[in-house]
């Protein structure tokens, strides 16, 4: 057996024990929030000694911050902890029930996935994040992440472990991954007998290794190549102010627009409105040709991979389209299916695009920045879905479980 | 691009208007259930071809009869498809919604999941099952059928498409893969830039294979090693009636049983009761020695193997067991996750087996054989899922959709 199948085995041990566990688990989650913040100095300096190789390693700064726990980065992961022990258990929830006319009273009830895989890049935040989650809705979880944080995770993994032991409930319900090579990420992948799902946390690129490798179901998450349409009837001033919104509010992450699309009869009108706002903030705009004719020869020209790149960043791709169906055409092909809004008055081109769009989340009159399982009220989030199996959108504690039938009779044959 | 990626694309287009076809769609079911009574003489013609070339090949009578499109079978397709045209849709259903407190209203709604793979073996009336479900279910499908049932399956794919286009729907919203080649199904397996889900149906071989080469995310069906335990409390005759029941109703489907597990205090009187309704129809016991000590040494000797075999056929495994627990540990280590029931009048031992065994179905009393679509009142199913995501259990219109967020707002930004 190597180590990966050994934690398996473990895990699964664990997660027959958290199955029925009930109020035990948000007892070990206050336990590791108290644990996380008493242990503070040992976790920061764990953190430290990662920071140390980052710096040696030639890491942009950008990707240190990322790495780097302060005190109120640590706080955080303990108030993460309560809120999410705060939350209903979802497990033992009666989604639906009859009683069938030969007597078998049926139940269909929501019970614990069993044990879930995450596998992340840099941020050690969220070691303690992903497992407070899967921990509540009754899962044990194997977390893999990424070799920058290694000392940072095995220190938060260290203190939650003994948490949860102190609290009555099996250490091994969460694990850590040691091995951070690019052998133990395939290991995990094809780890189908001990996983019951796999959700990779991170770019592009992690994400779509993960979707095409393995063999363990996977929820895949993240990628937001999101778009504002401008409908012909569109307020220009509210479109401006949802477009400034949902590209610089924070282009960084993934419900941040990339493209806008405009209506041709309202391009000459609102272009300049949306142009005035973004150069508050210095976007850098790519333009199709009828946007550059509008905005002046300074917009730089799109390409056709403009139209797929989620810049994750302060620049915007523009295009001036014909009709609705010409938007919605482009979004079809183009969008990576997360959030898209239209700005109309148009109540027909509200339906139409609500009802045609297949994204995840689809708005009228309002920022792509809403799609987050706190704003949708789901309590807290482990990412957000743009595959259309299992869970769609943000995904809460729900999303993390399964279902069963119970069916009670009294000697019923068929 | 290749024959397969055409198709991809095609079907995707179909979806596209299926999305929105809503009582269209229940016209077109009623169109191709008249069309397969009308030209039934034309898929008969078909199915002989088939025939032939099966018992050229020496295919065994079995698979023969499975391949056969009687009258009957023929309007058997014809009436699911009715059936299924008079079931609610399930496009456009609203499964909660709210209004933010900054005035967004969010409704979650259920949506088609898009384009739906379904590689089966060799019944060829699968073709027509399939297509019906998936078309209310507003998605397209690709078939891919087995080579022994190519010309029945086409000329069925035939009937369907036109009747389809009859009813002013897409006729690619039905297409079948006319390459039976290893190679169009591994194929298949990469297409996820055009298929949302891939089902497999046959098989544990081709389920395994699925499951472990799929780059599109698969929905698990059918392996079925299911059990009952007959607990110390269990009333030995309601245990024999069951088992008897569970075991020979109909041997060959995936919710027949496979293994009796029976508490030590209850064997000496429930063996011989169990053993001698098996007898009525030759079932073959594999016992473990302190079955045999009971039932005589004529019992064949069970072995490792046996707990795991899904015999399908009049063939039974028992063991005795020292405890709930014991039974439990046994159906965690070896059950394929689908139906389990224990024999018990005892209150306690039922509640701790139904919220502790982690399979799509537990019964209590009752014979795991109502583990079907259309015995939980889901009106009818495409097959019976023993993983954990997405959906588990028996798998009815519902279970073939998807869901997507609404947003409407005034110009909120965040």
């Amino acid at each position: 057996m190597t180590v990966l199948e050994q934690m398996g085995e473990r895990a699964k041990k664990a997660s027959r024990v958290l199955a029925t566990a009930g109020g035990k688990k948000s007892e070990a989650l206050t336990a590791i929030a108290k644990a996380l913040r008493d242990e503070r100095e040992k976790i920061k300096a764990a953190n430290a000694e990662d920071i140390e190789n980052g710096r040696k390693a030639g890491l942009r700064e950008s990707l240190i911050d990322r790495l780097l726990l302060t005190d109120a980065r640590i706080d955080g992961m303990a108030e993460g902890c309560e809120q999410v022990a705060a939350l209903p258990d979802p497990i033992g929830e009666t989604l639906s029930g009859r009683v069938l006319e030969n007597g078998l009273e049926i139940r269909k009830v929501r019970v614990p996935m069993g044990v879930i895989g995450i596998i992340f890049e840099a941020r050690p935040n969220v070691t303690a994040d992903a497992a407070a989650l899967c921990l509540k809705a009754g899962s044990a979880v194997i977390l893999r992440g990424g070799k920058e944080a290694i000392n940072s995770n095995k220190s938060i993994a260290e203190v939650m472990r003994r948490a949860v032991a102190s609290a009555g409930l099996p250490e091994d319900s969460i694990q850590l991954v040691e091995d951070t090579s690019r052998q133990s990420s395939v290991e995990m992948m094809g780890l189908s007998e001990y996983l019951d799902v796999l959700i990779p946390r991170g770019g592009a690129g992690l994400i779509r290794a993960v979707v095409e490798n393995s063999k363990v179901p996977v929820i895949e998450t993240g990628v937001g190549n999101c778009h504002v349409y401008v409908d012909e009837s569109g307020d220009p001033d509210m479109a401006a102010n949802i477009i400034f919104n949902a590209k610089t509010s924070r282009p960084s992450v993934c419900n941040a627009i990339e493209t806008v699309l405009v209506h041709k009869n309202a391009a000459e009108k609102a272009l300049p409105l949306i142009k005035a706002r973004l150069d508050e903030k210095s976007v850098e705009i790519h333009g199709c040709e009828r946007t550059r004719a509008i905005l002046g020869k300074c917009i730089i020209p799109a390409t056709e991979d403009d139209w797929y790149t989620e810049y994750l960043d302060l620049k915007l791709a523009i295009r001036v389209v014909d009709s609705l169906e010409d938007a919605m055409e482009h979004i079809a092909k183009y969008s990576s299916g997360h959030s898209e809004c239209i700005v109309t008055e148009n109540y027909e081109n509200a339906r139409i695009f609500t009802s045609g769009v297949d994204s995840a989340a689809v708005y009228v009159n309002a920022s792509t920045r809403f799609t987050d399982g706190g704003e949708f009220g789901l309590g807290a989030e482990i990412g957000i879905s743009t595959q259309k199996l299992h869970a769609r959108g943000p995904m809460g504690l729900n999303e993390l479980t399964s279902m069963k039938f119970i069916i009670n009779g009294n000697g019923q044959i068929r």
